[in-house]
């Protein structure tokens, strides 16, 4: 890699390096760091904004904690490229969410520094408080530091982080990095109190009298607690504990601050070092600061993909032929069709609705599509509130961030029978966001749930056909309909559409000695072995079983009844998956046949492209030719038995 | 049944006949309401002191609304049995909780007045501004109303469902009912706030100004929504918006008020409707209200089973013999034993202290074990946070609750590969609190995760080696381990403790032709079921596998070469369990077997005694024994495919 950090940056192989610069130095350090950043995003990808906004902050931190003794939690860690690059990752970080690189996110096993795994939002003051009641369990003066964005506040497990904090007695710092935004801009009420008392002028009087206060403290050994209680006391006659959501919940509250300022930063962490208990620190950054583009359009700067650094052009890959379209943005168009004729269509996301292409109703349909914030639990629970009173709700969460509502689905949807649409975005594997955000078990922890229905698409068309039956008055039960990142096969994907009958799949293909059965996108990895294995005389049947629940027991007793030889290909975790439902069909029906499940396996999956991570799970089109070509060379079961016994 | 309801009470059919009566004549029927429920529970039994606390308000609340066109939605359902019987359910009120007869909790299929069913806690506020939201959408007036206790206003969704509902523009009411208690004593800050609005003078001036302000309101088809923001400004004058954490949401904060005056609820909530927007109402209530004994001891009286409703005298059944200990009591005792011999060893749970028996150890060691309230997802976050400071945690959350908390399970703990120890009481069929609560599906969603060890003891033994597996130093991973609700089967249950390896089972008896493969407890039905099979010359074997995942692959290997006819019997859903896992490794291994799998079936399941749901779903004594004749009767598949083929 040619790109070189600056001067100081370079000799920052730990925070014990930026320990060895004087305060004068800081603020060279952050226009050095918010440069390498700048310099390697724009050429080897990431997240962008998250990062830029929080580098005086970073900086701060590692100069004023002892890390990794002291424990850092980053929520939502696309915030961490700079305390990746302070400890002792800056040369590879390059590798950034690359095969076999760097994490996109804080990983415990990358490094002593990353004290833990942050992909989901929302869970640093959880965390961190763990931490901290285990120190002083311990007896250990260690302190825990979570840095939590405004938008993940919103979520319920902060909430009740804060709410248990507040009476917990431990050694914790929760810092509210304020700017406003999620992904998308940030909803709900919480934002706007947070709005309100930035800009009251009470609370900026009040934040001088505090500073002032603090500048008083007296320093070293001697301050002890009860020194800090008769402060805090003093302080309370300015915060009084009415006044403030946090001090309603006994977390002492600061600020808010300047959040681009190194040196104020520095010496409020230092004082606040010195109270005990639990506190909150509100800081006001800029999401992109120092990139001033990224600065005006936060969302499309959150995870920009290669740019020009100078001019700001956004690198698009450019093709002769036209392209499929992503499979967010077939959601995003057809239910604005649906919606158009079918009243009773209502859509929430929570804090997606970029990313779910929601936005287009968003924009064309105020009324009818809401972004809740990055509160998955809220989100089905209202969209079975919701379908209580007749209405067909689409309620739009990406397959990993679906893991939050598991027992709202089961509970609020699922028991009562409630038909709400779940559209699951980003199932499967995900590519570079990695292992915390592989949809890898929705099949499994879904197909197990009564009442529900389990579809896949395999293609543009498929999806449309299904967000179609999901809303029609004849379904009346819940409905998933799980679909990958990225994009589908079908450039010309605007077709009719038309219903499917719930649990009916389709044989794409007849074929002899082997049968394929696929779930989903990976059918097209399914139909392209089946070209390739042409030109070796092999002619598998393909079957697009498109339900992993109700399974289409009638193609299935087809299936079986033709094949002894099988394989199953799915985008999600082999135990308890869709080949698994195979597996119980058969035995319950006494077949026997060779059965050859692939899919993701039972272990970690770290991140990488798309492409890599199909091969190394075992399912792409190249893991399929050679299965069928294993399975034909091999034994097969007496035929014989091959019939139900009744 | 031969117990009357009083004179008023009983010429209530519907709201409708609650509404021809007077004001005077509500007190009287809440008295009345209120004895029937003394009544009936002390001799049939169910929940107790929940809907004591809210007779008044329930009276109010059918008075005042127009159910069930308005849609009223009780959070933690159990808090409405007088609802039930003032909405046409009085006579068949006897049946609750009992097998085929009412359900303990609001449930839609049995009621157009059940607006939402509410078994977990919490759901209300998001459920109700689901309908509110539809409500405004389809231009209809319908009014929403969320009754919800300051226990459940721990939980995150609330505070999601707060968020939303303050900038959502809908028209919903929240009541706050604050009686200081989920099943035991509440905890969080929120609480020791609630006490603090609740005891403050300024709130309680606050209150009196107000209600004058809401006296003087014009009523009538007049009242238009800019009076009513005309009304609110005013009243903004009054509670100002920074004042209140509530307010900081943007939910008008009314009140706190007696809430069992019922002349002033009805007041109250008459002036309430002609107030736009979301509002939150907080009253005050004691649970167990007008029976002494339940105001003293709350969480006894929870749901104290049957009782003298003079004396107080609560039956125990009276046994000649030493019986088995519940499970949750040999976790309560065991956790000490292990905690004193290894002070790494902490404890969580999220509110159910008492029905964990994690209390035990809170009075005896109350610096390592924790009531952290009601929320599942912190307490495993947590739980993650102190695994990463070396400290072996035993997190206690009932197996129906944990869907609450799947993905904090994934992200936070599997994904990191932490060793926190999941202790899943209830889990499996239990009985009386029916289909939200039946721990059914925990070891589908837990065995499809990476790096997780799902176990389940047999017995009270097994239990206890569990634990101490679970908290050597030797194991690294999380683990699962998974236990019914109620007894076991070894009145002399303090065996020594012994080390199990994860993933190891046991053969418990040799046998011929067939062989029972059993996960947890309804081993001891199969023990029976074989017993029972010994006069008719059948001689199963059976195994205990312990461990859903990873598989005892030795054992299985043994089992499929030496058997051709095999039943699975697990207390979980069939779809995607333990069954399904032996089936996975069957086809992996290429054995053909005739696999009988017994479990819960892939359908919601209602209340019953474990008795009567044990034998519905097909898995008792009985059944097992059944299944073992009709296979041995049955063909079975060519013995000599039987064999691995490599």
């Amino acid at each position: 890699m040619d790109i070189k950090p600056g001067p100081l940056l370079q000799q920052i192989n730990a925070p014990a390096d930026l320990k060895t610069l004087s305060r004068e130095q800081l603020r060279q350090v952050c226009d050095e760091l918010r440069q390498y950043i700048i310099d390697v995003v724009s050429v080897y990808g990431g997240h962008f904004g998250a990062s830029l906004g929080v580098v005086e902050l970073t900086v701060a931190l590692h100069y004023v904690l002892n890390t990794p003794y002291d424990q850092l939690v980053w929520d939502v860690g696309h915030q961490a490229y700079g305390h990746k690059i302070l400890t002792g990752r800056r040369d590879v970080f390059y590798t950034n969410r690359k095969y076999k690189g760097i994490s996109g996110f804080p990983r415990r096993a990358e490094s002593v520094f990353d004290s833990f795994g942050t992909g989901h939002s929302s869970t640093s003051i959880s965390a961190a408080l763990g931490m901290a009641m285990a120190a002083k369990y311990k007896g250990e003066d260690r302190r825990s530091v979570a840095v939590i964005g405004d938008g993940a506040m919103t979520a319920g497990i902060a909430f009740e982080g804060m709410n248990h904090a507040g009476v917990a007695d431990a050694d914790m710092l929760i810092i509210l990095n304020d700017n406003c935004m999620s992904i998308d801009q940030n909803v709900g009420a919480l934002k706007e109190y947070l709005t309100d008392i930035t800009t009251s002028g009470t609370y900026n009087k009040l934040k001088d009298d505090l500073w002032k206060a603090l500048g008083k403290l007296p320093v070293g050994k001697r301050f002890t607690r009860e020194i800090a209680s008769k402060l805090e006391h003093s302080i309370k006659g300015f915060v009084s504990k009415s006044s403030n959501l946090f001090e309603s919940l006994n977390l002492r509250y600061f600020g808010p601050i300047d959040g681009h300022n190194v040196n104020k930063l520095v010496d409020v962490l230092q004082d606040l070092k010195k109270i005990p208990g639990p506190k909150l620190l509100h800081i006001l950054t800029v999401k992109g600061k120092g990139y001033s583009l990224a600065e005006k359009d936060q969302t499309k700067w959150h995870a920009p993909g290669l740019f020009d650094k100078i001019t700001g052009e956004i690198y698009k890959k450019k093709f002769d032929l036209p392209q499929p379209p992503k499979y967010q943005d077939v959601f995003g168009y057809t239910i604005i069709e649906l919606a158009e004729k079918n009243d009773k269509i209502l859509a929430v996301t929570p804090a997606m609705p970029s990313g779910s292409s929601l936005k287009f109703m968003m924009d064309q349909m105020p009324e009818r599509a809401f972004d809740v914030g990055i509160c998955e639990q809220h989100a089905v629970t209202l969209s079975a509130g919701m379908a209580t009173q007749g209405m067909k709700v689409f309620c739009n969460i990406y397959s990993s961030f679906m893991q939050r509502a598991y027992d709202q689905v089961v509970h609020d949807v699922a028991v009562q029978d409630l038909p709400v649409i779940f559209c699951l975005d980003r199932a499967g594997l995900v590519g570079e966001d990695g292992a915390t955000h592989h949809g890898a078990y929705d099949i499994a922890y879904m197909r197990c749930i009564p009442n529900m229905i389990v579809s896949a698409p395999m293609n543009e068309s498929e999806l449309r056909n299904l967000l179609y039956t999901a809303q029609l008055e004849s379904t009346v039960h819940p409905f998933v309909i799980r679909y990958p990142r990225g994009q589908g096969v079908m450039p010309e994907w605007r077709t009719e559409m038309k219903a499917i009958q719930p649990g009916k799949g389709r044989k794409l293909k007849d074929g002899d000695e082997i049968a394929i059965l696929s779930l989903g996108h990976p059918g097209n990895f399914a139909a392209a072995a089946i070209r390739e294995l042409r030109t070796e005389e092999i002619n598998p049947a393909h079957y697009d079983m498109r339900f992993a629940s109700p399974l289409d027991e009638d193609l299935l007793h087809e299936v079986f009844r033709k094949f002894n030889r099988i394989i199953t290909v799915e985008d999600g975790v082999i135990s308890g998956g869709f080949g698994s439902a195979v597996l119980e069909f058969m035995n319950l029906h006494q077949y026997h046949a060779r059965v050859k499940i692939l899919g993701i396996p039972n272990r970690v999956v770290e991140q990488g492209s798309l492409k890599e991570l199909y091969q190394e799970c075992g399912y792409d089109t190249n893991a399929i030719a050679l299965a069928v070509r294993e399975m034909i060379r091999s034994g097969v079961p007496d035929p014989v038995a091959n019939k139900e016994i009744s």
